[in-house]
């Protein structure tokens, strides 16, 4: 039996065509024909049984037969701000695990011990579809662009906002004590440091704009590790039952 | 300020000499001198501020300072028996990030549909000695080499046991409301499958053996992320506070 496939469609239920990069690998690489079954995802929680109408070259044309039902496993929104490592596999790795576990959004900070300042987001991107689809998820965890701490903290952001230090001489509450105690449905923002942590500067200007000071337990955990334990964390505390 | 370097030094407290691969670091690499400073963890729970008093060559020679004190962060013992993947990096990947995180055992099995089977231990090995000093703890998570998935399940093993499968038609409990609902201080044990899952047959089997049919939740995860999740669930349900 061969397992179904799914296909990244935005707007899939009025465009009644796959993405060229999609419609590519269905047809020349899985040699998907007319008549074929497909699961689309429309990275808004849409999620349809399909059948490919038109196969050839790259073009892949659909007809949907059913739309799913589709809930998302965790509830409330789940947003991480974290440091690029200076190895974008790292960073790259943990995005794919995040996706998996079950987030909504990452962004990029540019701090001030930050051991990279450019970071390619459309392989992130690639990433996080190709993690979606995997996982059999209908969002998509939204990518954002890097942006300046002082520029991201000083934003509006709804719910609870957490920043996660080493800082010993700034009290920290336990993010997963905090996570646990909260209403699932609020919706949560985390920061991580890079591998140097954030400056202390940044953690008290954070804290100025209703930042939580917070730890992530007694492990000494790299950037990408913190990252993954803070969505980890945030979605066992959400999750449905 | 330059940071303290750790060094994995077994039976630290009586050798008094760096084994061979950490001495060549500590001395063609860190370049450390007579007098310089470092820690020492012996795996075992030891740790140790030290001198070196010798550095030449292939030898590096330590006078201990001062034991310190150390605690695991977590309570218990918490250990993961997986499926190796296909690609070994993914697996190596997981070794690491679990031991940052805190476990104490890792074995591999090799079920029916195991993608892979043959592993190199050494190497994860070598991972989880340098995540152990990297994340500054002195006890080393046990690497046992691989072992038929029947042979595994038939020994016994103190505290609760696990697998993790998804399989709908076999009822699972969730395994963070299980591991939250128990006593911290027992040893948790838990099966995770490869790529294609445990055959049912494994399910059974190790059900009759008295593991307990559980799940990780409603995402699809892949090997390496179950195993991870896994081991995250059961650290922040055995935590020290």
């Amino acid at each position: 039996m061969k397992e179904i496939r799914y296909f990244y469609v935005p707007n899939a239920a009025s465009v009644g065509e796959l993405p060229e990069e999609e419609a590519k690998h269905a047809v020349r690489v899985l040699r998907l024909q007319s008549g074929d079954r497909m699961v689309l995802v429309d990275g808004e929680g849409g999620l349809f049984d399909a059948e490919v109408s038109v196969a050839s070259g790259k073009h892949c044309l659909y007809n949907i037969l059913e739309t799913l039902p589709y809930e998302r496993e965790w509830r409330g929104r789940i947003s991480l701000a974290i440091a690029p490592t200076k190895m974008m596999d790292r960073i790259e790795w943990m995005a794919e695990k995040a996706t998996e576990v079950g987030f909504d959004e990452i962004s990029f900070l540019d701090c001030k011990f930050s051991e990279r300042k450019t970071l390619r987001t459309d392989r992130v991107e690639r990433i996080v579809v190709s993690a979606m689809k995997q996982s059999h998820k209908a969002c998509k965890p939204m990518v954002n662009e890097m942006c300046g701490f002082r520029e991201f903290v000083a934003r509006e952001r709804e719910g609870r906002k957490f920043i996660a230090h080493c800082y010993e001489e700034v009290a920290r509450r336990d993010l997963f004590d905090e996570l646990s105690a909260m209403d699932a449905e609020t919706p949560v923002t985390v920061l991580v440091g890079p591998e140097g942590d954030f400056s202390i500067d940044e953690v008290r200007l954070a804290m100025e704009h209703g930042y939580e000071s917070i730890s992530l337990g007694r492990s000494r955990l790299r950037t990408e590790t913190a990252g993954l334990s803070a969505v980890m964390m945030a979605n066992l505390s959400k999750r449905r039952g």
